[in-house]
């Protein structure tokens, strides 16, 4: 496994989404201070952040955006042009296709998964649905590692478990449940009833 | 502003969760090793998590499911009905109202926005959606502490400014931009792009 901290990774792909955000708006350099005004990280976290990258700014001219960005990519490996797969074409699982599909990040959704048979064989967003018991060959032959959970709360854990069979690395689970699958599987639960839980608590 | 960490926020809220299947199952005590299988928290950290929560269980009959959820409920707040709100309702944002409306959590969404003339004065899953110009009063008189932010991009800013105008204190930001905020404001980034880039980061 990796041994960057949960943490440094979600503030780097944080920083890149600031700077990239600076591209856009025709800026060609960036200084840590301008990263930390945005993030909220301090600049020295920055800098420390970015060291571990492998890029180096100057103190006086501050980091090239171009080259920053590249170096965020390559750490991140989002140069591998990766895929990913979603499991249950309800409305969230719809919706999340139709954001990847407009947004069109580098990590693409490859194949989307539905038991619905009016749902198999039908291409939403750019992307066909299958159905959930050619999971295994999909997955295979399209190299994807990442899964995307939006299934029904009673059918995530046999989902999950078909996806690790299937060779799946990593879930993005946004079913409400706590996934109990081999420790070796990345989980990240998402479910946005915690999600807003927490943001109501800090809101006090 | 609070004093307890973030992370033992999720923390709770994740075992919450946990406890709360484990009851649907038809369990009534639960000790701290139980937890520890399904969440990835050592059974210490989970005592003393749950020591700040103000219940602590007996080392030989466990914690009492009932109590437990109770104390949990109360320290995180959620016993005070609080309100949260929707801005942007796309296929993205009407998912998750979808979704609230058929979990019904405790933290109920108790209005919508949109810009759209087509969708204000209309009910979307229990939830009626307002013009956008009405955030102020709506958010008042409701006593909306917490927004759902589900705009396109271009819109986030602005619709995260007004929303801090009417005096809401956290916002879960669902459109990939850092909103420039005031820092009193709870700010969560839940940029779908950005979770799977981070899942596939730690499933190499």
């Amino acid at each position: 496994m990796n041994k960057t901290p949960q943490k440094t990774v979600e503030r780097l792909i944080q920083y890149r989404r600031i700077v990239q955000q600076m591209r856009d708006a025709g800026q060609e350099k960036v200084f840590s201070h301008q990263i930390a005004r945005v993030s909220g990280a301090s600049p020295a976290q920055i800098r420390r952040d970015l060291m571990g990258v492998g890029y180096s700014g100057s103190p006086a001219h501050g980091y090239i955006i171009h080259d920053l960005l590249q170096g965020i990519y390559e750490f991140l490996g989002l140069t591998e042009k990766k895929g990913a797969c979603i499991v249950g074409l309800g409305s969230l699982g719809r919706a999340i296709l139709g954001y990847f599909h407009e947004q069109n990040p580098v990590l693409k959704i490859k194949a989307a998964f539905d038991t619905d048979p009016a749902k198999t064989g039908i291409v939403f967003h750019g992307t066909l649905c299958h159905p959930a018991s050619d999971m295994a060959s999909v997955i295979r032959d399209k190299e994807i590692t990442v899964a995307i959970l939006t299934v029904p709360v009673e059918q995530a854990q046999q989902a999950a478990q078909q996806l690790v069979y299937a060779g799946i690395r990593g879930i993005l689970n946004y079913a409400p449940v706590v996934l109990d699958i081999r420790p070796d599987i990345f989980v990240e639960n998402r479910d946005m009833i915690q999600a807003v839980e927490k943001v109501a608590y800090f809101s006090k």
